[in-house]
């Protein structure tokens, strides 16, 4: 069977695992990413630590993940807001160089979904549309096994897709951008704006709506609508044979998805209604899909 | 070098051809498509066409253009308002038994945005967007030289997306979808509105705006802003290489498209300012598309 590097590079903490084809974790390596000292310091460390990987050298490729949008045809960064110094950085093409086997970069959320289409929730689909919500929303359309990163990298870069115009102007993001009206950042603001200081995180707002808090139950009816109204959005672009979704909101899953989903049909036509919406369920879904990126180039 | 057939069946007229790899139309065969009269007549009559081309059995395969969405998989129709009886009848496979060749089936928007993709405005690029602006809204992804048709062939009825959900209710679509607010037949309804009946069609209301009229500018920059939403939210989706725009509307791209864009530059992060909107140049996208299909597939 073949084998793949993953490497999940974050600005605090990096991983490098070898990882089976079919998305098994063999061996992992974890340590400090030194992701604020620059590429020659991030770069050396993450390099001596694939060679800590038993068996290393039979892998057929590598991956990397890294936060952010990237050039994938150029295997660098765009943007590098958490990793100083890595915008246009030759990142992929110095770890071909070094390791002797095709490398490829790719976003972390592209990967994380790129997992979750290879060898999770989405195994055998042809079209599968991952979303992961958390403090923030984004995502990534994954096409034949190969995610749609686009020109620029911007390729599932929900979070800025306006879902009402009629909103309030946040912050750098469009007016009523979905990430600012119903991801867990948003619900939190929101809350806060009804109860006070008192509320801390999303999940708060989702008790306080099962007791039957009127108010919250407004703000929780307000993110179904919005996320249901994004969901009927992408369908429409794509209909994907899958929505699957990921993210630390889906803990709260239950308590938000199937209004979603009912907001979902009332925006769609009838013949998608029966898309599938389904919890993300790989337990590593950023290095996985890091080692999945040479697979979907046919490695 | 390798020959297709392509055909562009409407309720109305249908049209068959013999073309090649980069799309020249070698032979063309014209006439009544009896779009009416169900399946049997149709099909029969089509058959009759295509062994009319002159070395049709040179061809390596065969595709068709339909009004509506389409089971690409199954190569079945989902819907036909335009010909009755043929949703779920088993066209492509017919096709393939009838003439020793594969036969696909997709879209009519979609084999035109194909056409663009493979030998049109998007040759070689690896992510297109087509859109087409006429009487209604409608578009497709094309990735890799293949239509994203999706799980139901939605993919790419762009029509439904809701730009404003703060809109009147106009039909079956949602409220504020853009097709009801951005199409020719949007422009023109909002026309007779403002001006009476007195105003035909869109191309009136642009000539209006042209002459300085407010109302008319006003209708105008309206549609500006919705498209450039429309714009903005797909790059947000998949971020494509091109938007390739075609459609009855094109004739007053000079008066509307510079605004399009610039709406939708306000509304993207500046990364993806540099995508290019081209005008689709082909003749014939709908038969030349259709004959893409196979090339699509492989064949």
């Amino acid at each position: 069977m073949k084998t793949y590097i993953g490497i999940d590079l974050g600005g605090t903490n990096v991983r490098v695992a070898k990882i089976t084809e079919n998305g098994e974790v063999l061996a992992q390596v974890k340590g400090p990413s030194y992701g604020t000292e620059g590429p020659a310091k991030v770069m050396a460390n993450l390099k001596a630590m694939v060679r800590e990987l038993p068996g290393w050298k039979d892998c057929s490729g590598m991956g990397v993940g890294v936060p952010g949008p990237v050039n994938t045809a150029a295997g660098t960064m765009v943007l590098s807001t958490n990793l100083p110094g890595f915008a246009g950085y030759p990142f992929a093409d110095e770890l071909t160089k070094e390791f002797g086997m095709p490398a490829f970069l790719d976003n972390d959320a592209n990967v994380a979904g790129l997992a979750e289409a290879l060898v999770g929730a989405g195994k055998g689909l042809k079209t599968v549309f991952y979303v992961t919500i958390s403090t923030g929303i984004g995502g990534v359309l994954v096409v034949n096994g190969e995610t749609v990163s686009g020109k620029h990298g911007f390729g599932g870069e929900i979070a800025n897709i306006i879902i009402d115009r009629n909103r309030e102007k946040i912050n750098y993001l469009n007016v009523g951008a979905v990430e600012n009206e119903a991801s867990g950042t948003a619900i939190t603001r929101k809350g806060k704006a009804a109860f006070g200081d008192e509320i801390e995180h999303a999940g708060m707002v989702f008790e306080k709506a099962e007791a039957g808090d009127e108010k919250a139950v407004e703000i929780i009816e307000g993110m179904q609508k919005d996320l249901g109204q994004l969901f009927a959005t992408i369908a429409c672009v794509c209909d994907p044979d899958i929505f699957v979704i990921g993210g630390g909101m889906t803990k709260s899953a239950d308590k938000f998805l199937p209004g979603v989903i009912a907001q979902y049909k009332a925006m769609s036509h009838t013949a998608v209604h029966d898309t599938p919406f389904v919890i993300a369920g790989l337990e590593e879904p950023g290095i996985i899909g890091a080692a999945m990126l040479p697979v979907s180039k046919g490695y």
